[in-house]
């Protein structure tokens, strides 16, 4: 398969599909028609049927929509699945062993995503020459004055970024610079790659703040 | 300011709006055409220009575009923090204080979100009694059998999801029957709440996959 040219916002709601096919799936449900799909998905029937034509355009798969029928949910989620690579393993490091990561490290299932976590580097002698748990097993946790090294010796292609927010760029030029070519970045600000790295800058905020201004405040609390 | 009838994905452009016209009046620019907004945000304009539309629209406020000079970096920020509300209040609680929970109230500015943490729950003995230490002060936690009491009682607004995923469906039933009308959810799992209620189900695996699909396999490493 090529490598991907779809849009990042298409490229976006291809997990949203995904999630959805395994939901019908459980459910037992065989075919979904591009109208359930935009509701339960809140896109537009439109946006749907541009997205499934651009996935057989760049692909050349289809989600064997049938007249009548709609779309079959089993190859929606083998297809979503292809497309998303799921089955290729990217390795990948961490950098900085706090609270979050050690949430994200014990609970999320990385291998689901395709990623392969193989070494966490912290600041902290506690925690130096120590192993992080994760659900595919531990990893060792290294000085983080030995990243560069390690990313030109091993070549991770990935890193997770939970270190300070204020080491975070710099930290990101490190990894970028030797090599690694997909950057997570969960400091909750903003960074720059080169163009050649790919980025996902995760702003948990966006989505508090989406929230929180579609509840009353507490003034009109009864 | 009327409740807000945006659509919810223009709506979650508007903390994106938000956050460049901060880093924009940062670096003492002091206006930006819909042509720029557009591609440092990955937007098309036509896009930009409908949203700013649609605002004016709902809430008879504007971005001050001005022929040829484009929109004021300040505006722009002005009129989204009011969109979100940010200034207005919204009691918040927290159920289930594990290492996400603490990564969230040591770090994240829950205020700039217009959200203010009273009190958390746990089931864990040893740290029920005790107290969350968040940015603006340390919060109670109480046992979570006390949980819908304290929502009959106290009317938080909003509650935060960091609980154990095979609690979630049961927690936000609880929350929602107690009258809690904003429930963000951070536990990974899809979970549903009455019409009423609002929800954002975050999904840090689909920023994940999006991220990994664009980054070559190992096998591709020289």
């Amino acid at each position: 398969m090529a490598r991907t040219k779809m849009p990042i916002p298409t490229l976006r709601r291809i997990p949203r599909y995904l999630r959805l096919s395994e939901e019908l799936l459980r459910a037992g449900i065989v075919h979904v028609s591009s109208a359930e799909l935009a509701e339960r998905l809140g896109f537009t029937p439109s946006q749907v049927r541009q997205d499934f034509s651009a996935l057989k355009e760049i692909y050349g798969i289809s989600a064997d929509g049938q007249q009548g029928y709609g779309y079959r949910a089993d190859s929606l989620r083998t297809n979503m699945e292809r497309i998303l690579r799921l089955s290729e393993e990217k390795s990948c490091i961490w950098i900085g062993v706090g609270n979050l990561a050690l949430a994200l490290a014990h609970n999320f299932d990385f291998k689901r995503c395709g990623v392969r976590p193989e070494a966490a580097f912290d600041i902290l002698p506690e925690k130096v020459g120590t192993t992080l748990r994760t659900l595919s097993g531990e990893i060792p946790i290294y000085h983080v004055d030995s990243l560069e090294r390690y990313c030109t010796e091993r070549c991770p292609r990935m890193a997770i970024l939970t270190c300070p927010p204020a080491a975070a760029q710099n930290v990101a030029d490190i990894l970028t610079h030797a090599g690694v070519t997909g950057i997570w970045n969960l400091t909750n600000v903003d960074i720059r790659v080169p163009e050649e790295a790919e980025l996902e800058n995760v702003h948990l905020s966006d989505s508090l703040m989406t929230l929180a201004c579609r509840v009353r405040p507490d003034a009109d609390c009864p």
